[in-house]
């Protein structure tokens, strides 16, 4: 079994709990309530452009130039077609950049993220990038999951957001991840990866429910 | 005003919380629970092992020789005397070195750990001094805050645990990271360095919080 | 006097030696000997590699959004078209990338990187978008304070080389850089700044020396 | 074979050359000109500031507690003992610490240090640990080759310098030292860690070259 497989075989029961998390259920139904949804948008600001950091360290990390490469064309998509695109989305939501950039990340997003940016700047390559394959795999995930809801789902935003984890171009990206993974640590004890496999899954989750209650800090 | 004495104030509101929460106040009183004590020092090692880990990259940041060698200083204070009173707690408390190791780090443990690590690792030695400042200061602001309850605390490892933090040895410690704040983030922005404050005196309060709620991963 | 100028300025008497190197003066006249050439390109491949990875490490450590996204984009440059380039010209001179790839790096080249690499590493980023600059923006005042020995010049190659260095698209790179370093420098303490850009300078320098002589290590 | 045997029988040619070059020659026998001792002692400053920010940094990648803690006493015996020595050493010469500190760092000590900190920030720890290993194993090795020399030498700052290399103390370091590499680099693949040993080692030979050159700057 290829080592992303085994990954994503144990972290099954998290990412079971992350397909049937209320946030997810009800944006592919379309009856999540918009709040829900603005709150969770303005923060992804915050993670977006840490994760075109994050995926620079391990550009510096990386063994060979043909990865080198590979990496720097992740950051440049994340820079510039995923960054359009949640431009975009801001504005159809009313917003302006500036608004996301103002906005206090809350708890999990500061907890999640650096967790990641820790990953990278002290572990070696091979556990950094099993560290960013969670987010992008179980959007995708998600996306397939619920994909026949999205035919009844009456708000075009979320169908529109959606639509997009399930494009060729965002395949492509989580396959080339997982085949980061697959190639670069297969000499890597497994164990080391399957901690980190298993932390960033329950972030995602967790990532998940503290949008849907619109988490502050508690002091 | 000294810089430290502003951040200080500036995180006034939630200091207060901390002095209040329940946690702390039983364990000066005597009155929490053994179990809670157990979970908080098994919890501690992780946090003391990537505290002498954080010191290290703050060190090799540093910008003169001084520096580096009073950084020195600390990260050796907590790989020796630090180390060996906490071996010492967990014998009174009938465990071995082993059963810490192979405690799971809980969320705000694996979150707060990060959190300085990524600043340290990213930031400029400034903002990671700042960022180390709130736990060792804290925990003596603490003491002295409830240190009259210690006379009729009846649980004698308690108060052998919180009499360390009235120690000449400790406050000497506390002085010393104040004053590295106060010397060299005098030119820094003010703004950059209340944040990583208020942003760390927050994972305080939420480790002390976790703590008492012996708190776990929710999947 | 913007920052960059004053850099500039401060740097001038080895900027001249620069100028004024045999490798450069015999690379735009075009009686290079082309091994010493062939010798220079090889050697670039461990040059190049490592500034994607240098520039990854500068964007992670940058301050905001924005800086963030100017730096991928240049990470994408040196990515794509540069490396593109690079690939051509190997060619040209009847090398596959795998010859580049299996050229044992001379001591100033590893010296030069390293030194690269360690500032961006733990350096403040202002510092690292100094050291950056040197290289850049002395290829294009070579090329402007040579270009017109490139009419008479025999060598296409040479000329071809050259010219990359002259276009507006080159221009405009080096100019970006200049402006970040005149934009986030200002509050950054000159004297710092500039014994990194005299470093770097000479690194250059040594450089062009070293390829010139065809440096390999003493042992 | 233990790994570090076969490290440093790959290394022989080299390790040859150091035992044989004039500088330390001349050292032992007492008739190396004081003026290179002297120029040899004010550039170790830079030197040994930067080695306890690299075991820093080491350390800070460590992947057991009980490596942090053994990284942790080098840091501090670095701090200390080897910098109070030092300290002693520059006052026979009639130097104060300040006298150290304003010199400007020449090209193989700015080279040599500059590919320590990218090694140890930007390689896995094994790499890491490796590369510190010939500088403190050599001085060991020169000494016990040219020990004889000593009864004959009649500099006693040079005797004196040299007998701490030959102290029960230093000796124990680097076995430490071995002993880390044998041990942590068992599963590592054994060129890399060869091609990082086999550079120090000729940076390690440049810079004593370099020290009997007095080398500056070219420009």
């Amino acid at each position: 079994m290829r080592i992303s497989g085994k990954l994503r075989k144990d972290a099954g029961h998290i990412w079971k709990k992350i397909f049937e998390h209320p946030f997810v259920v009800e944006l592919y139904s379309g009856t999540l309530p918009m709040e829900r949804f603005r709150f969770y948008v303005l923060q992804d600001y915050n993670y977006l452009v840490n994760a075109i950091k994050n995926f620079s360290i391990i550009c510096s990390r990386a063994d060979t130039a043909d990865v080198v490469k590979e990496i720097a064309d992740v950051i440049h998509l994340e820079a510039t077609s995923e960054f359009n695109g949640y431009e975009e989305l801001l504005n159809k939501l009313g917003y302006k950049i500036e608004d996301a950039m103002n906005v206090d990340a809350f708890p999990i997003n500061v907890s999640y993220r650096s967790f990641l940016l820790a990953t990278s700047s002290l572990r070696p390559y091979q556990e950094s990038i099993t560290s960013v394959l969670p987010c992008f795999w179980s959007y995708s995930e998600i996306a397939k999951h619920h994909r026949d809801k999205l035919s009844e789902n009456k708000n075009e935003i979320y169908v529109e957001w959606a639509s997009v984890f399930l494009s060729g171009d965002y395949l492509n990206l989580v396959n080339k991840l997982r085949n980061f993974v697959d190639t670069f640590c297969e000499d890597y004890p497994y164990g080391k990866l399957r901690d980190i496999f298993i932390t960033v899954s329950r972030f995602e989750y967790m990532y998940w429910d503290a949008v849907y209650k619109m988490e502050s800090w508690p002091v």
